[in-house]
């Protein structure tokens, strides 16, 4: 995934030297300098070698599940309907903060799983299913707990700004300035918070409330990124540019303006095809502008229970392709190096000297295939920091 | 999936009891007949069990794969400019006339191995990329071979009317009498049929040219199903069902007159949504009609490597619900029963005493997590007649 002149900057028949957790040298197998002609050699078979893949926007840690309000809704139930039954994100709200540390650890442990099996070593989780303090807190824990039960890199988004708890019903700027500020500060000085991110949306927080919280951030000295532009317009992606995100993610109704000030900002756009396949919408995010305007684009999963309950980064690459006609190649550097760029860590993502050796081994002919297959997982092995 | 109150015919603290290859008694646990009392149990954990699900419509046989066309075509080529690169339905069968025998199983094996890993005993696998003598007879040995190799039932369909041949362009006519109905007889008497297929489209072979194919499954005494109303109404869903088709399958342009038609002559839709996806179809197949004629409707994967490189029974059922509104009991009974009736097998896709013991053990809450989840495999066991 480095620049170079052959598509997706693939060497053929290549070697990568890995001293400790290190990438130590990248090239052609004929061309090992002799520093490593002695050195161990694990014969990889011709397969193709990837960075690591990253899914750089998770709700991975929740209580509970929405399979039931999914049923209704098939059955026919109505918004009304599935809200009087305790449905919509209050239920997510609610089993998230009845369950226990250890509960939100093991339910996620199987969505983690699934994920790290398709070659992914470096996860995003947010926060957003407590909004309240003991609960955020709670779901940060359980985050930075993950790697510590499995081989991966887990980096943590502070989302109190995802919506408002029924205790604040209406009462919005309350809730920001109550809950959602001083609980960011809280997790900061619990060193749990790796970006601050929001909701920006008519159903959930306007740009001003946002401004808010970022301001917090800006003064903690933490990143932030942003859900914007996903069902409206509501300039939440100007507002991030200015505070320089990481990224700015869903994009549906993002415009060219909105491309060009990304591209200023160095805010990377984070495509999100499984809410859009899961909500049936038809607006498409501006792929055209983020390419003319060089915006780096990420793909995610957006794994949640109630608009994405998918925990396949493969299939994630296929919808980008597939729903949003982004190229085999967008969709590789959208799940490594661009992945990256959305979560801050330039140690990865691309198979270069002095990156970190994360990396993913394929039974695959060409990298296209990844993006080509559904519903298929074609890993030989995967590599954290240098470990099989 | 038997009629009952319950959705789903579901019985909660259930037990099973298997003899040999069968399922000899099935009730609450609390009922179990005093005459299974001493036998070994296996206690499940409370887990979900289902039928072995049963994927009634694949081309999971084929030389090559089409990831190289995915991504022109996403580069931005044209139909002209993929065809001219030797890409297209031409490239599939290129490669399965040069693929020997073992190559064909070889490259079957994995796209198996992923649909039995969640919870498929029994198969449905097509000719039709062969198009010559020799290469459609080895297409469906290589099919019959795969249960030799590996624990599942595996069913063939003759697809000799898939397409024309490029040696026999614009000659249709001639294909069907000089190739497809002489191999069909051919492939026939060597055991190699279980039933006829076609597809009946403006990019195929008209009614008349099917009806000739039919007229000769007939003869033979071999059901037949059919490719119908994919892409435009052409009237192959009528045709078939004057045949009491086990099928009809695509349907995304069937009337309601014809879901009458398949309703009186017992025949069963299968829906194919990753096709549909795939091709960023928009006509939808009539599931309110189906439902208000009560067609059994089953749901398959369609693997195949032009427009439906798919391998997961369940993402099938997610996108039969999220693309289609079935419902996930729909769905369920779209990959058990009346995928059992679509291929004519009345010994199992459900569970019930006298039917093969094919099951699947899952862990999940609710039978509507199975189409709920996107990308995910809570299969914890799966059972192949009787065996574990
Ligand atoms: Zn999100
Ligand atoms: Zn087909």
């Amino acid at each position: 995934m480095s620049a170079g002149d052959a598509p997706y900057g693939l060497i053929e028949l290549a070697a990568i030297a890995i001293e400790g957790d290190q990438i130590a040298w990248v090239g052609p197998a004929s061309a090992v300098p002799g520093d490593f002609g002695d050195w161990p050699r694990d014969d990889l078979g011709g397969r193709l070698v990837t960075p690591g893949l990253i899914d750089c926007h998770t709700h991975l840690v929740f209580g509970g599940n929405r399979a039931r309000e999914f049923e209704m809704r098939l059955n026919g139930a109505s918004y009304e309907e599935v809200a009087r039954a305790g449905g919509g994100i209050v239920s997510t709200v609610s089993d998230t903060r009845t369950a226990s540390l250890e509960t939100l650890i093991a339910q996620a442990l199987p969505r983690l799983d699934a994920l790290t099996a398709e070659g992914v070593t470096t996860v995003e989780v947010k926060s957003g299913y407590g909004l309240d303090r003991e609960t955020e807190l709670n779901m940060l824990r359980a985050a930075r707990a993950l790697q510590r039960v499995r081989p991966v890199t887990i980096k943590t988004s502070f989302l109190g700004a995802h919506a408002t708890p029924p205790e604040y019903k209406s009462r919005e700027d309350a809730y920001i300035d109550e809950v959602c500020i001083p609980t960011l500060r809280a997790a900061g000085d619990e060193g749990l918070v790796d970006a601050v991110d929001g909701f920006c949306e008519n159903i959930a927080f306007d740009t001003d409330q946002i401004d808010r919280v970022f301001r917090v951030a800006a003064e903690l000295g933490l990143p932030v990124k942003l859900h914007a532009e996903q069902l409206s317009h509501l300039g939440g992606t100007q507002l991030a540019t200015r505070y320089n995100a990481l990224s700015a993610d869903h994009l549906e109704y993002a415009t060219e303006a909105d491309a060009r000030a990304m591209a200023a900002s160095g805010t990377v756009a984070v495509i999100l095809p499984g809410a859009f396949y899961t909500l049936r919408e038809v607006q498409q995010p501006p792929i055209e502008a983020f390419r003319a305007h060089h915006v780096p684009m990420a793909l995610a999963s957006d794994c949640n229970p109630g608009s994405s309950p998918l925990t396949s980064l493969l299939l994630t690459m296929n919808m980008g392709c597939t729903l949003f006609r982004m190229t085999p190649e967008e969709a590789l550097a959208g799940v490594t190096c661009n992945a990256a760029q959305a979560l801050g860590l330039p140690d990865r993502g691309r198979i270069a000297p002095g990156l970190r050796a994360d990396l993913a081994v394929w039974d695959v002919e060409t990298p296209a295939e990844l993006s080509y297959r559904i519903g298929f997982n074609p890993l030989h092995a995967r590599i954290l920091a240098g470990r099989p």
